[in-house]
C-alpha cells in the first residue's frame, strides 16, 4: 500500500502568513487507484499566488472553494509511479495539477496533466520559462496586452515568477519595459538579470510620478496586483492603452472584494482596455506556445532564478515567502 | 454682416440642473469666414451627454476643457450658407460639431463635417438611426461587447438615445436583449416600441436581483452610465463577459472621479473585458456602418422616438432634461 504525506486545508486562512494555523501536514494510505487516474511520485512543488484563491470560502472566484478538509491543490512536477490511464505510462515525466503531497493523484483530463519534455536540462524550467508563468506572461503581453513593438510595458510584481517572464517576454517582443517591484534588491534584478528599461521601488519610490516619465503614457500594463498600484498606472495610460489583469494579491488575504480602482473613469476617458484572464484557461494552450518559449530560452532570452526550498514539511514557509513578497523569481518545493 | 445667436460658457457648471447660471445667450456679428471654414444656417441641434465632460474644468477628460468664454460646441445640422471649403458647397445639408447657435461656423476637418442624405425623409434621422448615437450602438454593440447572435446583452439608460439603438442593434444581431432604465413609462416605452426581452426599472427594482435571472449570466453589458448599475451588473456577468463603456453619465456631474466598480474583482474572477470607447473617435467610420444602418431603418428595424424641444433659448432645458433622464429616445432642438 502507497503511504501518502500531505497538507490537508482544515481551515480558511485568513491573511498571507501563519498558514500553520489554517493547514496540517497528514499522512494516510493511498486507495486503489480508479479507473482514469494516474499517481505521481512528487519531485518539485510549484508555488502560485492563484491558488491562495482556493484557500478562501468565497464563492464568486475563480472556482468554487476547495472544501475544508481536503487535500491543498498546487502544480507539481513528478514521475507517474501508478497508471490507469495509457497516455501517461509508468515512468513519464508528468507536470499539472495536483496536490502537495510527495504522492499525487490526479485525473489527467481535469488537471492539466502533461508529459513533458525530458531534453530540458534543469527540470526547473518546467515551472520556470517553460510552465504556466511563462505561458501567462506570453499570452498576457502578447494577446491580451496587445503589445507591440517600441510600446511602452509595464509591469507589477516584476520580480515575481509570473512578472519577470512578462517582463521579458515584452522586451523580445521589442517593447520598453517598466518593471514595479518592492524594495532595492528586486530592483537591482529587474535591471541586472531581468533587463527592463526602468525599474520603480514601490516601497521606496513615488510610482506615480516615475510613470509620469514614460514618455507618451502607458501603452500596457500586465498587473499582478491590483490596488493601489493598478490606480498609479491608470493615472499615466496612453490613450486607448490596454490592462491585462493577471492577478489581484492585493485582495487575496481577505475575504472582502478590494474596492475598484479609483480612476476607472479613465477606461472611458482614455478608452481604455481592461481584461482578466487566468493561468488554468491556457492549460490546453501551452505545445503552442513552447516553440517560441523554448527558443527564448536556449538563447538565453528567458532568464529565470529560482527561489527553492527543500522538503514537504516546508511547503508553508515557501508559500509564505511568495505571498508576502519575500522571493525573487520562481518559488519551487524540491520534495 | 451675419448676425449670430450663440450659448456662451461663462462659468464652469455644478450638477446636472440650473445651466442657466453658467451659461448665457449671446449675439455678436460673425467674422469674416477664414480660409477653410464653413459657415452653417443651424436647423438642428442634437442634445448629447458627453458634451457635459466639456464645460468641466477638468484636464483628464476626453480633450482638453472648453475655455470660459467659449461658444458652447454641440453637433448641429444645418445647411452651408458661406464656404470656403469646395467640399461643402453653398446649400448642402450637412452634420457635424459646431456651436449651440443659429450660425454655427467650423472648419471640417476638425469638426467631422459630412454631406448628409438628403434622401432621408426625416432629416432627424441624422441624429437618430443614421447618426452618431447609431454608431456608436453598433460599433459598442458589435465590436467592443462582441455580441453574438443567442447571447445575453445589457443595455443602460436603455430608454435614450443611444441606448436604445443599442438595444435594437443587439436584436437585431440576435442577441437577447435587457434595458435598464428609470420609471415605468420607460420601460413600457423599451418593451413596446424598442423591443427589449426585458425591462428593468431600476428606480422601483432590486437591479442585481432582476440581473440573476438571466439565464447563464450576462455576456455583454453596453454601459451609458456606470456607478451602482455597473457594480450590479458586474455581479452577474457570464465568464468571459465584455463589457463596453460608453459613458458615465453618473460622474459627469462632479469634477471628482467617480469611485472604481465595487466589484471589479469580478474582472479577474470571471475574466471579463472592460473597453472605453467615445462617440467622436468613430466619426470618420460612419460611412461604413450607413449601408447597414439604413437597411434597418427602411425595414422598421430601427425605431427611434425624438424629444423635441423649439428655439434656440430653450436648449438649456432640453440639455437638463436630457442629462437627468427625464427624456424618452433621442432630445433635438429644432432652430
Amino acid at each position: 500500500m502507497t503511504r501518502c504525506r500531505f497538507w490537508r486545508l482544515d481551515r480558511h486562512p485568513e491573511g498571507n502568513t501563519d498558514f500553520a494555523r489554517f493547514l496540517s501536514l497528514q499522512e494516510e494510505d493511498c486507495a486503489p487507484l480508479a479507473d482514469g487516474e494516474v499517481r505521481i511520485a512528487t519531485e518539485w512543488l510549484s508555488m502560485d499566488a492563484g491558488t491562495r484563491m482556493w484557500m478562501s470560502p468565497r464563492t464568486d472566484g475563480y472556482q468554487p472553494p476547495l472544501p475544508l478538509g481536503s487535500k491543498m491543490v498546487g502544480l507539481v512536477l513528478g514521475r507517474v509511479i501508478e497508471s490507469a490511464d495509457a497516455g501517461y505510462p509508468v515512468g513519464a515525466l508528468v507536470r499539472g495539477f495536483g496536490q502537495w503531497a510527495d504522492v499525487a493523484t490526479v485525473v489527467p483530463a481535469l488537471t492539466g496533466l502533461e508529459v513533458v519534455d525530458e531534453t530540458v536540462a534543469d527540470p526547473r524550467q518546467h515551472f520556470g520559462a517553460l510552465g504556466m508563468n511563462a505561458w501567462t506572461a506570453y499570452v498576457g503581453v502578447k494577446e491580451v496586452a496587445s503589445v507591440k513593438p517600441g510600446e511602452w510595458l509595464v509591469v507589477s510584481a516584476a520580480a515575481g515568477a509570473t512578472g519577470s517572464l512578462a517582463c521579458q517576454v515584452g522586451r523580445n517582443l521589442g517593447a520598453k519595459v517598466v518593471g514595479i517591484a518592492g524594495g532595492a534588491d528586486k530592483c537591482r534584478y529587474l535591471t541586472e538579470e531581468v533587463g527592463v528599461d526602468m525599474a520603480i521601488d514601490y516601497r521606496n519610490e513615488d510610482v506615480d510620478a516615475r510613470l509620469a516619465e514614460v514618455p507618451g503614457g502607458v501603452n500596457a500594463f500586465f498587473d499582478n496586483v491590483g490596488g493601489p498600484i493598478l490606480d498609479a498606472v491608470l493615472g499615466n495610460m496612453a490613450h486607448y492603452g490596454r490592462v491585462a489583469v493577471c492577478g489581484m494579491v492585493a485582495g487575496y488575504d481577505t475575504d472582502a472584494p478590494m474596492p475598484g480602482p479609483a480612476k476607472f473613469d479613465q477606461v472611458l476617458m482614455r478608452r481604455l482596455r481592461i481584461e482578466g484572464f487566468f493561468i488554468p484557461d491556457f492549460l490546453h494552450r501551452g505545445a503552442e506556445f513552447m516553440p517560441q518559449l523554448r527558443e527564448w530560452l536556449d538563447a538565453g532570452k528567458l532568464a529565470v532564478r529560482f527561489d527553492e526550498t527543500a522538503g514537504l514539511e516546508n511547503v508553508l514557509t515557501a508559500y509564505e515567502r511568495m505571498l508576502t513578497g519575500k522571493n525573487i523569481g520562481k518559488v519551487v518545493v524540491k520534495l
